[in-house]
């Protein structure tokens, strides 16, 4: 689907998904909110039970996008039927998305006589593209962004502005890299010398599969041998450290302030929360999902949720939880059976 | 009160202040220092009880700014009584900052005709303004940063070296960003789709008011719809984290390093320390205060001070920490009483 | 030793380092791998016990740096004996880095007459190079770089891509700073003031021995007064912030993630697991190791290694931990006892 053209109506929105509207289909869409806050012209989406109810606070004139069972005949609202309405709402939203693209190339950027770009991509001032890069169809590269030597980046990326891809990072196709990321700085081996530690060199590569969403300030190292590897589709927010010959699956999602020491492995569709450590060498199995701030100090397998340092099941981490809030009770527990038995006193 | 000129004497600083000298007002102030290290023609300040003792360290020709209570007549140092020594330190030093200041408007900054830029303002090298960006009176924006589409920066404000603004944020006025922060990234908002995961787009933006202090290295992402707001005179320090919708109240404090997920409310005058996460949809009511790596996933009432993972009132954390560094020994006394009435034994 | 050429043969390499050939000395050597990958042309090394039977995956043709003990006459690789395998490694290394350098001095940098470069230095577009700024021998100063006012940089430095170092930031000789640090942005003091905090300007420096490593996206604050000084030979990880006025002792290692609060002091060879918390003036003794994500907020004797929150000698920390999972069993052996005692139920 193509961007939209706004303003539009509702009727217009209805055809193109081929939907059922009730209500007025000359009503103008003009904007986009949550449907706690939409009033007249503005687009909003209903697709969960528990949010039924803030439709009670959506003004006259706003189109809901939403499934059957949400439809509330008292409410005078114009709805259109969905079976996903939030992925619709996604998708139109895009159209609406600030415009933050830069376009063409900037006489202004520094590119070597030997890189290649797409005619088709856009390169803004300030950017420099190094020896032997590839820049692919319609990928954007922002001001001030810095494509190393034989990097690689594919077709509909976008390269935010400050973000850095060190020397022969490779990036498949529609990669976001949002501002900061820096991807191929050397990763974190050390050697005890006679004299204090000397590094190891790391003449690694990093891999970013197609679709894959880095956020803004994420350090992704290189392989010390070999590949540092993010999966297809895998999502990092912000702050994200990924050390060296880590292997994420795909459909991973980590959140933000993440980090993962070197040779970590995440199988497909793994979740970590926010400022979870992996430690190095951990595997963690596939579709686990992991709570905030949790240290992986031992591989896991897949399918469970956990939590907690020590990391436990997360059932077993509440009630530990629970039982560490409740320690002085316990003790005094204890002094009572004491003083039952003995007399004898603790402190 | 502008800048002082320096070298000055004690004498000139006193008048400033119209503050009774105590000493010799002809000695020279040439450099700042801590009372511990002020030796002469070094200007140092002393305001609380514990620090007293280190007047005894502070060498001949020192002059030292302080409060009634501490003078010693005893030790022949040059005194300028003062209710908040501290304060009116703090005021004089911005006269010694390292000249960090770019001056003028560089021409080899990139900016869009568009753009309005305030005759007064500064803007260094390699900068980018793009379209349609407004820049308040005697703002700097230091080389290599990024202003981009519609955004707004007040007056008074130092946008630092490789600072990202994007699309549409706007700042108040005496607002400071340090290097590398990036304001306005997109928000970490995924749909569960078919075919892996879909990113909402986040149409929203990030306001940031008065007075606002954001350190090196921090995000803020732009809102989902509305705002990502922080209040006026709340201080961050670097690798902070703030997540799309978070509303963060005036006058609060948040460390180093600190995390807080999407749409997190912190009122007024709340504190975090470093490290600390808190979880999507949580508030902190007002001047709540937080302790280090704390991680927060329920809401807490302001006035008290937390801490530790599960969170605590920080009393019932601390008892709570005696007591698991204790359970070896609350342990065997556990099996003592399990002998003494059955013989059993336990691991 | 300088760079070797590449490719080479197994005999040459023997021959850099005097050491003895078991096999053939004319076997090429056109690349780098670990032993378990190691095909033909592939230099690999072996130099530990555990890691000994990966020598059973290396095809034919492999050349192999291990020490005496590990030959295996039944698998006919080629063999170079080295005391240190692993540092000889490390030293060849350096030759298949990536080219990533970049050579001469961009006609796009903008450079202040006053600064002071060596003929021998590089530096790319776009960086900036501020009043009285120094630059040494051999040193890189990549594209994007900020060098602020009086800056001194040693010589044989690599400054990455989007570092900035501000005013009077002082690097010894064979510093390298990653993509995306900062060193010298202005630490996080504040003073409470009538109608909110003020901040106390900072007035002191960033001081960084030699032979220093500074991983990506690092901030060094600079001192109030003073310096905040890393020291000679230490190596930081990614994402570190290290807070005004810390000292970190020679040889320390911090890995990724951790946070310094302000005036924590490091002694001698530290060294810091990942997102470790320490408080502001703590002070860490010489050789003590500390595990992940463990928050420190007493001094720590040196020589011993740490973990948990609330940080306990290691062995300690493990039995706490296995008491914390044990809860729930513990106080099901309370109940027991009480209701074995008088009948009695808790919860």
């Amino acid at each position: 689907m193509g961007p939209l053209e706004f303003p539009t109506t509702a009727g217009k929105i209805a055809d193109l998904f081929n939907a059922t509207l009730l209500g007025d289909p000359n009503v103008p869409v003009e904007g986009l909110n949550s449907v706690q806050k939409a009033s007249r012209g503005s687009l909003c989406f209903l697709d969960e039970k528990k949010a039924a109810k803030f439709l009670n606070s959506c003004r006259l004139g706003a189109v809901v996008l939403t499934k059957k069972e949400f439809i509330r005949d008292d409410l005078p609202l114009t709805y259109i039927i969905l079976e996903e309405p939030k992925l619709a709402f996604a998708q139109l939203a895009k159209s609406f998305l600030p415009k933050n693209r830069w376009i063409g190339i900037s006489q202004k950027a520094e590119i070597h006589p030997s890189a290649q770009v797409d005619l088709s991509a856009h390169i803004g001032p300030f950017a420099v593209i190094c020896e032997g890069a590839k820049i692919g169809a319609d990928t954007i590269i922002y001001p001030q962004a810095y494509i190393g030597p034989g990097v690689h980046v594919g077709a509909g990326c976008e390269i935010h502005p400050n973000v850095v891809l060190l020397a022969l990072v490779h990036l498949g196709n529609y990669v976001k890299v949002f501002s900061g990321s820096v991807l191929g700085s050397e990763g974190f081996g050390l050697i005890e010398g006679a004299s204090g530690h000397v590094e190891m060199p790391q003449v690694g590569t990093v891999v970013v599969e197609d679709n894959v969403r880095i956020g803004a300030h994420c350090t992704i190292d290189r392989g010390t041998f070999g590949e540092t590897r993010i999966g297809q589709g895998s999502k990092l927010d912000a702050h994200v450290h990924v050390g060296h010959n880590c292997q994420i699956g795909k459909n991973s999602i980590l959140c933000a302030q993440v980090g993962l020491a070197g040779s970590a492995t995440l199988e497909e569709g793994v979740v970590l929360a926010g400022q979870v450590g992996v430690g190095d060498h951990i595997t963690i199995g596939k579709g686990a999902r992991v709570g905030g701030q949790t240290g992986v100090t031992t591989n896991l397998k897949g399918g469970e949720t956990y939590f907690s340092t020590p990391v436990m099941p997360i059932r077993q981490a509440l009630r530990s939880h629970h039982f560490v809030k409740a320690l002085p009770e316990i003790v005094d527990r204890i002094k009572l059976l004491e003083k039952e038995i003995h007399g004898k006193k603790h402190s």
